[in-house]
């Protein structure tokens, strides 16, 4: 699996909420280049155990949790490393060593962005 | 790929909305089971080839589509039915045969379902 890129609506302007790749599924059919986008990261949420990985970071206190914390999964250590490291791959999840661990966070404007996707559209101001 | 089984988020008591299988991805960690459901249903948008069906049929007049409608994706009509058919069994669309054409509707409750697992919880009374 290759899906490297990172997803554009994980890159906003600092202090900027983060702006979806695409309009809601209900506004307009997507062009090849948005389902393509939109596609990566749903696929990075396809896997039952990439998802309780995604979902123990994203209901960890302070919204970000070290493999250390996270790995009563039922899987090896280094198959969750796999998984975080192909959700990180998708823009789902940011990291950072310290020390001996490193840390996974979820942005919560990543989350608000993939959910504005699968709802109706909202004035933003 | 053998992903029929319907998700019990698309079955509501009539009249209701459609309970989410799972919390949101912010609550709690997933269970085995709650991963094992959601993780279907982000599969199947998980194609952009699908995912563009997907939209196609969600932004469509009255949230419903026939095959005849979108087939402007690019690839053949039998391709758009065999995608159509796995969102059809991943449980995010319905289908119904009228005359020659099988419309296809995506049901408003399983968008919002689907987007309450993005997103924090929200008091629902």
């Amino acid at each position: 699996m290759s899906n490297t890129k990172a997803l554009p609506l994980l890159d906003p302007a600092p202090g900027e909420a983060a702006a979806p790749c695409c309009p809601p599924l209900t506004e307009r059919p997507f062009t090849a280049d948005e389902a393509e986008t939109a596609a990566r990261m749903f696929k990075a949420l396809g896997d039952p155990v990439r998802l309780r990985l995604f979902s123990a970071v994203a209901s960890h206190e302070g919204g970000e949790a070290c493999v250390c914390d996270i790995s009563d999964v039922g899987v090896s250590q280094p198959t969750v490393s796999h998984h975080l490291k192909k959700l990180k791959e998708a823009g789902l999840l940011t990291s950072e060593r310290r020390g001996t661990w490193v840390y996974y966070r979820v942005e919560p404007s990543v989350l608000a962005a993939m959910g504005r996707l699968l709802t109706r559209a909202v004035p933003t101001s």
